[in-house]
């Protein structure tokens, strides 16, 4: 399956997805006020803030690490170093700050929290890509991302080089075992998703052998989830289905790993889902190094 | 110093701290409906569920993972297999849900992602402890939260035994070395953050060497945050701090592991923040078993 | 193409998707306080009231208006006279009230604007349905629902037999006349859409000609919207398309009327999309009779 | 009555009224996000768009439509062609907006909806006020609006020449029926009303003859609201209400039409209030074409 | 003029008008938790509580307090000792709290917030009242309410016998010194606002000599507020006024005080204003007084 | 103990403290919007306004009134007459408007309602902080605050040259008698307080006697508060708790007045606490005067 996202020109979120998680981020970690800083920094002194790597990664979430600091203080002004999904090394400038010392200090500590985060999440997604770049698999997110932050976790994943599958429950149709279970079979689970759903929905199925499999497909799903399979199942599943209906695609999903990411996806396994993009990354290290340019006036109190 | 939390009986949350994380997680996983569901599940179907543990851990949420069912269905009804704190194993159940399936469809995936991830971090907590459960350091939290998430977090951190540092800007004074550049001196800045500041507050301040801290401790600062020093260091520095003033605390802060934890609380420091804890965790893997009880009426369609 | 909703009993929405609408609703018609209930009637005096319908109707919504009323009096009790999808007569009642006589009054308007709208919809998709209920065409809505009422219009739609398009611009893939223009071509746009695009969604275009319907199936797209055609060029394209692919879905869509939909409908296309269903529909004319209980006791006042 | 609004000088609402409604209406149509738009159209894709009328009306709204769009992007550009109120004809130009192609389409239908909307209620309107313009009776809107959009639809009902009635429960008094089976006599109704009531209202009685309209004005109404009464039963109770108190209000209420509110206004009653201004209007179809204005850069992918 | 609240039985605001302000004040004043109450109190240490006047006052509000226990633990439960608008003596015993000491504890503070506001508001109201209780006069608060507490101060002079101004700018005309100079003269001013307002509506405006008086009324005005006139010049405009329209209505404004109350009502104008009502009243004294029931059985740790 | 706040250099409150409660605030006055204002004032009438002090004051939240001008009409600008902190006396003018005279009357009544308020609790504030200018001893407020207010407020008490005290529950610890009777001894009470809350908190214990005020310091009470004790023995208390350790900070509380202030304070008290500075404070008395630039244009109609 063609990767999804060779450039990275169409990917900027609108602010109207993200500007709340913001303020509410900035609202919690503010509290009732600085109290550090309003004992000591007097609001006239001025400085440039430099936000330093402390280990490689991929870019991420810029842009909501500079809302974050224009929340705070709109007279605030930005220098880029980087463009979103660069690499970047360890000691490298990401991001130059310019304005009221006491703003950027009041917003620091949640512009890092988002941007650790997705550059963490992006960085993570880039290794999977990257094991298996010369494959036609897609390496996808699944459902189990931050309560609050889905839509920026699915930005980074595809800034990572990975795909989306679906946001929400809404936009995609997944038959698990426990549907399965309920309505009692798989031909009656397909055959109802086809009918009752909306006609623009794939449906896709959650299978664990290959019987199941040849049934999903043979009543019409457009997408077989693989569960917890072996890669040499998974290899026999992909050979069978795409014997059945050749534009069928076929996803493997859960315990996949770094080590085993590329023998997974050379079973010819269309779609790739990790859980762990979103649900066990390491964040980034960062650091806001601050420049002051002023003396403090009110130094002499 | 004395650990915080030997007993957990006083650590629940009030739900008004936390409802609305919840609600706004839910309405991000649910959009517009659950397409997959409505087609194929009766809203008659009743059935009992599961959360299984699919690795050890610490039970860290189980009340904002009912929180999220309630939402959904407030005819839902549960029996706690375990409480908080609990240590868990590989095949543990954690919880039984008893009610209708489709709403334990739609909110699954939201109470899972809240419960793993405070799992994982008192799970995380608690090794830190561990290592160190002989010694009077107390392992606590920083401000490295995910946001939106904050409150959750630091009590997931309670509940693996780590302790409460601030929370917020607004609930503890920590002048760090941009205060200090901004103020010039640490004696001005101790002196100014002790006049300026609420009365019920202590003062901390970071410092790289034994010289600031001297000065530091001479100023009457309440604490002494130890940034990034390695540990014969912090040993220096507990000891020619405790002769300046029996009271002073004293904080190691920086490039804390799980290898290094004890070293450094043998130093005597008195607290070991660990930004880990809340920025790098790994979620516990758990899973949800539905047991449909009754049959599906409207399987006939 | 199958009709999507034979049966109703999978079709309730989860209260947490409308009950900030309902509260929202009755903020705004409450403004400062009912100032006429106040000076009137006495908080004691009990009732009984009926929702009568003064039209013929299919009945969409009763447990909105109920949710109103709960929201506002939550000891409010409820007999339902007719479930959901009912057709209903002039004169009929819909649903019983008991309780306070005061709360009754606050929330009446609200709960009768909910509903007479609900019904409306649902009572004019049926209108469409029932013209081609031997045919199979499913009656779909689009994207013009009114600002702020998009999924209780939706489901109107769907009790009234129609069915879903996408909700919103996240589930449902659109290439429309804009879209073509900015990439230059059919081609270039369908391939696009199918390499950045979920590959959940189905990719649907919309298409004025035939010879635009030729190369959008050709190159991939699985639903082909034909706006505003000719139900002669619909019929005509239907064939083009089915013999090129078998499983591709053809969508008529603009100026669909009561009228002209059999007509659209025998050409064999899968599924006529219809703006007017919560761009223009007529509300039914409902009302709510109290039969007061108990004197009211305040009355010497 | 003297009509309410000969010129629309003083009409525009304060943003703060409406732009709630436009970020909830926003939000619900994004979803998470424009999935078409991010995969087809590079952000530095710019150009024109031009609203044009598919039918005439009265123009109602356009600064909400512009409001929509500046919530998306604010740095799109507006060249209003027509000021509000305006009568526009069938493809007649209503707006342009410049700016960013993929933000126009993200506002687009949102845009649309509320405009479409506000000119159908506008243009309604229009038809029964021009159908009396030579009579001293003043159009009003009712209760009857849509859940949310109360304000911005009574400020449609001014722009199409209507007048304000009460906006919601607390700035009117209305006594009705219901109110006076639980006070048990007109008499009362209206003293309790008057003596309890802020002064600053006028008091309203809705009666269904002419002793209780005797009744009604002896007592101190000071509108009477004739319900349901058919236009000679009208004109009878206008000349015995007139006679007892010659400032004394007469509203007609109930099965008002395009058809027979000339005959209904010849009566000499002050004050028409039709429900179908808001519950019951037909949007005018409007659409959005868009002129690109510079190549797709990222079309090479 | 009629008193407008000899009974209080009418009086309760629906829930739904308060229930955010209570839950915001609850999270401004509980933070991120109770750090002491969590550190000291086990949760299962249950208890009763006492509110208990520290001085004499009428009682308004007791439903706020009560719903301020209920949003943080619905278990607790109460006992009315007093009903709203009755006097109490200090030291008397208004509201009995059952239940959760832990949870008592985290209300109490905003519970006596909003308690011994509306008590102060409604003791303030009642002197006023008193004062002029023989005299046909109302006295009304004004808009000069605190930010965010409208409904509940304006309440709370309901209990304390005073009357309903208008509540907002939305439900009272009152042309002000501004709009008369804005518009260039007093009977144009009175002409519009009769013209292009709701006719719901009565007209009031403000004057300041007895020539102004006389025209306003002439043009229609039906209310007349005389704005810091002293005593003998409202006795000579209240002749004037009725001699012109009897039923016009007088209200006096500015610098009103328990001292001269009674003096200027003797003029027979019919309404007082008093801004210090909700501007600058003075707090109840208020405190509560908590039972433990049972031992905290974790005393021991 | 050090006054806090000789300078007010460093005060200003972020916006986004606060921008909520403004908006708040508006939407409570504006209603459905400005009757009177509309039907009188045309939108291109044009003119400056000033707010002028009619008593004595001090100046305090004149960037709240700002925002709120702002939040109705950007284009509005001004004239700060006089900074923040300011002593003003009466007819002193404090700020001058210029923009849209139909904006300013808009959110005139809010912008005087919080700063009449701000600039009484500063000015109350300041009264106390006079009588005791030459001792060392901190005026600070309490938790009494207006319910959503709270920021304000403390910062009103700053200006005025008061101190903080904590905010809410959870930036600082204080022990009072209903925690020590549920814990069972003050002993037990400090010994958990110290163990089991945050380190970065002092504990503050509320003492009745001098045997409790001994036992609470040597226990490690880092400040008693004295609650309701007279002079004589507050001094007393003083006295006794320097000797067991010099650095304890000592706190009266109850029953504070202009009076008594300063004989408290030279008990060598380092804090007094005064709940009226927000429970019972009077409105400073401030008006708004607009002076039409422009003539109305539509005074014509």
């Amino acid at each position: 399956m063609k990767k999804c996202s060779e450039k990275l020109d169409n990917l900027p979120i609108p602010k109207i997805l993200f500007e709340d998680s913001v303020k509410s981020a900035l609202k919690e970690d503010i509290g009732t006020g600085d109290v550090t800083t309003s004992a000591l920094i007097h609001p006239d002194t001025w400085g440039s803030a430099r936000i330093i790597a402390k280990e490689d990664g991929i870019l991420a979430g810029l842009f909501v690490a500079m809302e974050t600091f224009l929340q705070v203080d709109d007279t605030i002004s930005f220098e880029e170093a980087l463009s979103e999904g660069s690499f970047f090394k360890k000691g490298q400038e990401l991001l130059v700050i310019k304005g009221r010392v006491s703003s950027m200090l009041l917003a620091e500590r949640v512009a890092l929290n988002f941007l650790q985060r997705l550059c963490g999440i992006a960085t993570l997604t880039k290794e999977f890509v990257e094991r298996i770049k010369d494959l036609n698999t897609r390496i996808v997110g699944t459902r189990k991302t931050t309560p609050g932050l889905k839509i920026l976790e699915k930005y980074a994943i595809r800034i990572g080089g990975g795909c989306n599958h679906r946001m929400n429950l809404s936009d995609g149709i997944l038959i698990k075992d426990n549907h399965i279970a309920a309505v009692g079979s798989i031909k009656d689970a397909v055959r109802r998703a086809r009918n009752y759903s909306p006609h623009t929905l794939k449906v896709e199925i959650e299978v664990t052998d290959i019987n199941d499999l040849k049934e999903a497909i043979n009543k019409g799903a457009d997408i077989v989830m693989l569960d917890n399979i072996k890669p040499e199942q998974i290899k026999k599943a992909v050979e069978v289905a795409k014997k059945i209906r050749k534009d069928v695609l076929l996803e493997a999903s859960g315990g996949v790993t770094l080590e085993n990411v590329r023998e997974i996806a050379k079973t010819g396994v269309d779609i790739i889902s990790v859980g762990a993009l979103t649900h066990s990354f390491k964040s980034i290290d960062l650091s806001l190094k601050i420049n002051i340019l002023e003396p403090n006036v009110s130094n002499s109190r």
